[in-house]
């Protein structure tokens, strides 16, 4: 076996798994970890699929796609499995990741505590309104976008955020290409055309209101 | 039968139905909404379920907590099955909408193109901030939270969304739930106590990230 072939991660390639099973792979990471904070030392497929509302063989199917994880007469071991899905999700490591687009929306996501809980850190952020260069936002310098280049490869940036207005969506993501950028979260309302080598996911908040009007329309006293 | 057994939809009530069930409710209605905009006038589970990665009869476990929707030898009817999707979310009516925090985050949400296309619509925020009091954002009034039971009175507000700082947010909580507000989408990183009666979702914008990450490291080139 020559050293490449080592090197390759137990997991198959992007386009063999289906995006919405990488989505549910997230929500059994939270509700593992939740486990593990309530003292439970091992889980099962019944028992995640409950929490979730799966059936016991959909969270089979789904964990299927990356390898064998469960144990005759236990099921699955938490902390091995939490381990396993950081690993398959890639954030068993430190992400660098910068923001292109310094409104409201940029601004509001370099404060958010989320992303730095599961690995993601932010590195840099990036506009085109002078006024705002050399401006630091929660300990995070602003370049301006005719450096991207240049800031990517000194800090090793992979993956962006792209929240610039949809007028300028496009052209934005053109210089991230451009830079060598490998991966992109699309926050403007458009869809971006990207290089096959460059992986997209596009933010879609209204579905986390949907939830919220379900619930309120379906209790008993609201007919 | 009297008037208020009538008037009950054909829905369970929310403690029935896993709250992920009810997001998988949002995607199969963008994937209609597709292939609607495709031209297709039928589905079924099968299709619905290989765009969403999902087995057949997960599909057909989700739909059935709410009814019957499929036709033998012909599926689902698209155009059905998204009125009937939008009625059980509730979307198939207008929300009147309220944020809390005119901060960045708060500032960027009533921006937000995606919440309109959906039925939400911002009809007004609120702040502490004296210097924003008055202020209109996108076309929408900023009022002090001082104000908030007689505006929410006022425009029929029912849901609103928490966008302050987690320090605040609790506080916050505790003012929307004496105005009468029945759901509330939480940005902020904390878990809010409400009342039963009161709805509640939280939102974790880390795993868009986690998806993207995941897209990165398991391409062929990527070991």
């Amino acid at each position: 076996m020559d050293d490449s072939k080592e090197k390759q991660p137990p997991v198959p390639v992007e386009s063999t798994v289906p995006q919405a099973v990488v989505s549910r792979l997230s929500l059994y990471l939270r509700e593992l970890q939740q486990l593990v904070h309530e003292g439970h030392a091992t889980t099962n497929s019944t028992q995640l699929g409950t929490l979730l509302g799966f059936t016991d063989a959909q969270v089979r199917k789904d964990l299927a796609y990356f390898g064998q994880f469960g144990y005759p007469g236990i099921g699955y071991r938490c902390e091995e499995l939490i381990a396993a899905i950081k690993k398959i999700l890639g954030t068993d490591r430190s992400w660098p990741v910068a923001v292109v687009g310094l409104g409201n929306l940029g601004r509001a996501l370099l404060r958010y505590r989320g992303f730095n809980q599961q690995g993601f850190r932010f590195v840099a952020a990036f506009d085109v309104d002078t006024h705002k260069i050399g401006e630091t936002v929660e300990g995070i310098e602003v370049f301006h976008l005719d450096d991207l280049s240049e800031v990517v490869a000194a800090k090793g940036i992979r993956l962006a955020i792209v929240a610039v207005p949809g007028s300028a969506a496009q052209a934005v993501a053109d210089a991230l290409v451009a830079a060598g950028i490998e991966g992109i979260l699309n926050f403007a309302p458009v869809t971006l055309a990207l290089p096959d080598h460059v992986s997209r996911v596009g933010v879609d908040l209204a579905i986390e209101l949907e939830q919220l009007s379900f619930a309120v329309v379906n209790r008993p006293e609201n007919p």
